[in-house]
């Protein structure tokens, strides 16, 4: 068989703001390889399916000299993301966004085996039922010691991760507030349990939260000025679970207005990284949530781009949130 | 026997930034007592003897539609505040400021009978032995999560919360590097066992972190800057325990510069007010602290002013930082 093109999405220049399709990453088409041929070297050939395409990717899109708390992309090199790829069995880990990658073995690349159960489809098991849904499941269950009765504001809620923390929420008992950027999103917040849903960009935060607050919880993906809200009109002894803070991805992080309000209100502050945690809530989430995906009681949303050339639209759409739903670009058919 | 003055000191005027002695608080001769033939109703005649001046105070000498977490003074009223009053027994818990006042009896008035140790002097049972030493010892225990070889900063390190922290922090077997504003605090606070204790009028406080941090728990009594400096330097799951925020009770309490980094490195921030975790921790403070301060093992330092007349004056050194040690009116001997 002759070589065919390696497609693959470089990082070409560093973003002034929002990320540039075209020119803060570029679909290149220059490389090739030769299935049959392609020298492995021991390794293992890896056909990536499904790439996840996720809100704190913009961090990476950086210049190497700033620091933050995930390494940087490479200039001129593919990016990487979560992803589902197939070598066999398939595979889920950190993948290359190309179309085909090698690499020593499973374990070094740190990709796991997976199975899929066949209610579910593989873009699932990177969405709900992958890192953004254990995200969610990690730091709910580690931080929010939400009580029935209690009030969580989830920010957005229609996400991977704050759908899925708006379903714990939910299933813990609780009243929950929800935010998001549209129409549609709010739609499916209420179909997924949230009792109170609202558009961030047409309804005013502090409105809605000074007539259904003060809130026990509130999980941060936002930052900002929701951030300022949520404290103005947090209970006393309130958990904040920062999870990330979306609007300061691409204008710069705004300052927490009256931190002050931490020790009046006796508020408790946890920020988390999913892989810190994740070992110890992995069995836990497997049982926990898995099962409630398969069975219908949890549900999920997926945005599903096909073709590894749109990476760069599906970045930029995530960073806007024009999409509905766990984006996830479709590289390949099985 | 004749009618007696019975001195007050009144909230006068709400302060612009700084409390102004003699505007702020007024100290009022006007009312006079009959201590033989005073009508209690039933209830006890209390004699002040010490009054606990603290930081706090500075947020209740304010207008009543201004919200916070504590209740405002009311103008022409006596403050009130911590102190030790004596009634054949002494008590201790929240007095006028005025040299006698009649409570319809104890329990109403929330005053508990305490006794004495023969080494300690009463005023350190509103200092290191009191709701200070306490407030230092309830956010240590419950937040801190200290561990030996971990690195603690502590602001306001001479003060009577500060040096309490510090002596906690070392008993725990942690690295303490602590800061305060005059040269004499700095000497004090190495006294009592800082590593590293700097005056951050006159040193950089990046400085000293960058070279003797990253700090793992950061006891918070100023806020502002700091704080910002704090969170700079922090560790991966560092704990900000948020006992007050001084910057900010004059001129207004500064914003958070970066609060995303409380994800980026999974901070956890514990805000605490004492009479929400008093009772917990009651019987263990009794145990492991005040035997300290009977042996020496702990020491405290007390900078008393005699005369309820200075009460103002004393106010407004605590806010400036003037006062060394615990400030403490003495407003009438046994």
């Amino acid at each position: 068989m002759a070589p065919i093109t390696n497609g693959r999405v470089l990082f070409n220049a560093v973003p002034e703001d929002y990320p540039v399709p075209g020119k803060t990453t570029v679909y290149d088409t220059s490389e090739t390889i030769d299935l049959e041929n392609a020298p492995l070297n021991g390794g293992i050939l890896i056909k990536v399916l499904l790439l996840s395409i996720d809100p704190y990717m913009h961090g990476r899109l950086r210049s190497p000299e700033k620091e933050s708390y995930m390494a940087p992309y490479t200039l001129g090199q593919p990016l990487t993301g979560a992803g589902i790829g197939v070598t066999g069995a398939h595979v889920r880990g950190l993948l290359l966004h190309q179309e085909y990658m090698i690499v020593p073995n499973l374990q070094a690349a740190m990709l796991g085996v997976i199975e899929r159960d066949p209610k579910l489809d593989w873009s699932v098991y990177i969405g709900a039922a992958g890192y953004p849904g254990e995200s969610a499941y990690v730091g709910w269950r580690a931080y929010s010691d939400g009580k029935p009765g209690e009030i969580a504001f989830i920010t957005t809620g229609a996400g991977s991760v704050g759908s899925m923390a708006i379903q714990l929420a939910k299933k813990d008992g609780l009243k929950v507030i929800a935010s998001a950027g549209s129409e549609d999103k709010v739609k499916f917040m209420k179909e997924i349990g949230a009792d109170v849903a609202f558009n961030y960009k047409t309804t005013d935060v502090r409105e809605v939260l000074a007539k259904e607050g003060p809130i026990d919880i509130f999980w941060d993906n936002v930052g900002g000025d929701t951030l300022d809200a949520a404290m103005e009109f947090a209970a006393k002894n309130a958990r904040f679970i920062e999870c990330g803070q979306m609007s300061g991805y691409n204008s710069g992080y705004q300052p927490m207005k009256n931190p002050a309000l931490i020790f009046e209100k006796c508020m408790h502050f946890h920020g988390f990284l999913l892989f810190e945690l994740r070992a110890k809530y992995a069995e836990a989430f497997q049982a926990e949530v898995v099962p409630r995906l398969v069975s219908g009681e949890f549900k999920s949303s997926e945005d599903i781009t096909r073709g590894l050339d749109k990476v760069g639209d599906v970045i930029l759409a995530v960073q806007k949130g024009t999409n509905t739903g766990k984006a996830v670009v479709r590289v390949a058919d099985e």
